[in-house]
Order: structure tokens, then C-alpha cells, then sequence
């Protein structure tokens, strides 16, 4: 399917820019929807969009229950507020879960890059015990044994690819609102963009 | 019903303190799902626990697609992330809405109060143009006719009250996570927690 850089793009990116000196500033909150119909939403880390698409990079543990979710009902919003520029994405789409059993080798490959791409700190959580479960006592957490650096991905490890579908933008300082949609013609995408009331 | 203070607002109203030269230390994300069965995800403010209760009070438009979302399915998940402390809470529960055609007196004056106690400049916004609608021209916001300080709630004015049913907190500097459950047994209230894995 053709693929075209979307209009909020640059928008986003500008807004990293201007927040990168926050180390929070690639932080946003995910909302899914659980097996038992309840909302459920948590901080996730921005890793980076998919080579040229607009797809949004997430890295997580097989093993939370954000999985179990989104394979249930594989469908997200984003929300990115950025807290310097005062600018908030509401980001909504389809996610792929990617995981060591998927049957595509492309995808394996990229679940791969991503291991690799992150640092070793964070590749050693997805050696640890099993998040959310009781914890077995008041020690601190037993650090696994050393990683590997060439060791491939963790079993545990899960590549989430967020496909954004609309794209609401608020700025909090000029007051301004654009919505943002995806239109898929004959295959080729194309994106539609629209001033709304703040 | 009875009502006990529960054992995460102590931790809730330390990040609030600890984090409190933030502006944005009071917004949190809130996660609902649409008519249309999608998840939805926006920042909102905190306002204030209501009186004595556990109950988090927020402020919104009637107009805003969030009402639709809750009358249909009156649950939410806050994220709240403090920038600062780098301590998350995850608080879901039932919410009430509350607009101006509410049956309850009580919930009424509620209301009320909750528009008195917001400040000018954000009970303007309630009289402005309907949110998310398309905007009529490129030409700066109308500003509405002068507020007159001492008039009632907006038609607009919505208050919501999330009532908490379990919170998860995570400390990630001490890499500390707890899960906070309630349970009501004869009508009394109270809360278990558990220390589990981050």
C-alpha cells in the first residue's frame, strides 16, 4: 500500500524537537480496551516511527496485560501531551503485535532491530520476573544475569507498531485544533485536514 | 456508604506536593471507549477530591465527544504521570456526570460549586463555540460576551466524578510497584494493597 508522509508529521516532530530537553517528552499515555470491556491506559515510551511510514514504534513485555488487550480488541489511542510547548496528539489506530512466534519474517526482523536499538538497561527488564505478579519479597529486584549484548530478543520482548488512523492536534497556547484523517483510495493513502473548535 | 480514606491518596497527594512547581503536575490522561467501541484518550485537569471522599472531581464540556462516551459506558482510567517524581498512577472506576439537567439536588450544588471554585478565565471556555466542530473562519476565537462573575454554572458545564475502584502505582526511580484493590463488605469500604512486580 503506498504510503505518504501525513501532515501532522511535522508537526509531531517539530514538537519533539522543541520538547527534547525533557526526558519525558517521549513519553505518552496508551489507552487500550481489556478482555473484560474496562479502559485501560499506561505511559509508554516513543521509540521512533517505522522507517519512512507513520507508524509509531512502541517497545513492551509480552507478559503485561496490554497485550492480552490488544489481542483481544487490536485497536489504541495514543494521548502525547507535551509539556513544555503545551501541544496534545490524540492518536488513534490499528496496533500489530509482534512477538518471537510471528509467522513473518519481515516483522521478526524488525522486532529484531528494535531489540537492538534499545539500550542494554532496558533490554535486561524483559529478563526479569513477570510484571504485575505478586512481588516474592521485600529484596530488591534480583538483577537476572548479565546481558549478553549480541544476544538476540528476549522472549518476553514485544514490538508494538502503532498505524495512526486520526490525528487530533490541540495547542494550548494559540488555541488551535486540527483533525486529521486517514483515507485509503485505490490503495494509496491520502490525509484529510480540517480546523476544529479548541 | 462508608468511606475510608484510602491508602494511595497519602502517595497521590505527595507526588501532587512533590511535583507541584509543574503546571502541568495536575493534568492526567483519561481513557474512555466511544459508542463505536474504540478506545479514547485525553488530557484533562484535575480539580479536587470531592470533600471527604476518595471521589476525583474533573471539569468538562458537555459538548465534548467524552459525555457521549461515558453515558454509554460510564467507565474511565486515569494515567497520571508525574514528570518530576516519575511515579504513575493508574486509577480506574465508574463516573459519574453531572450537568445542569441532573435530578439530584445535591449533585446540583456540587455542580455549582464546582464552577464557582474554577477561575474566570476557564468558566469562559464553557460559553465558547461547540468543541471539535469545524471552525468557521481563520479569524481568532470570538470571545464570548463578558463573563458576569457572580452567574450560575454554563448549560455546558459538566462535572465529572471518578470514583476509584483500583490503583496501580509505580515508583520508577525505586523501581516500586503497588496495586491497590477495593472491596466493600456490608457496605463499608476498604482497601487491600499488594506490592507486585514493576
Amino acid at each position: 500500500m503506498g504510503s505518504t508522509t501525513a501532515p501532522w508529521r511535522h508537526l509531531l516532530l517539530n514538537s519533539l524537537q522543541a520538547n527534547s530537553h525533557l526526558r519525558h517528552s517521549s513519553y505518552f499515555q496508551l489507552a487500550t480496551i481489556g478482555p473484560n470491556g474496562q479502559p485501560a491506559n499506561r505511559t509508554v515510551v516513543f521509540r521512533v516511527f517505522q522507517d519512512t511510514t507513520n507508524k509509531i514504534q512502541i517497545n513492551t513485555d509480552c507478559r503485561s496485560h496490554k497485550i492480552e488487550d490488544l489481542n483481544h480488541w487490536p485497536f489504541a489511542e495514543i494521548c502525547w501531551y507535551f509539556t513544555d510547548s503545551w501541544e496534545q496528539f490524540r492518536i488513534n489506530g490499528a496496533v500489530d503485535v509482534i512477538d518471537g512466534s510471528n509467522p513473518d519474517s519481515m516483522k521478526l526482523q524488525q522486532r529484531e532491530k528494535a531489540w537492538f536499538d534499545s539500550s542494554p538497561k532496558s533490554r535486561l527488564q524483559y529478563l526479569g520476573p513477570e510484571p504485575g505478579l505478586p512481588s516474592l519479597d521485600d529484596q530488591p529486584i534480583q538483577v537476572p544475569s548479565p546481558l549478553d549484548p549480541s544476544a538476540g530478543p528476549a522472549e518476553a520482548f514485544c514490538l508494538l507498531l502503532l498505524d495512526p488512523d486520526q490525528v487530533d492536534y490541540l495547542n494550548l497556547k494559540n488555541n488551535e485544533r486540527i483533525s486529521f484523517s486517514r483515507k485509503i483510495v485505490n490503495e494509496e493513502i491520502s490525509w484529510s485536514s480540517e480546523k476544529v473548535n479548541p
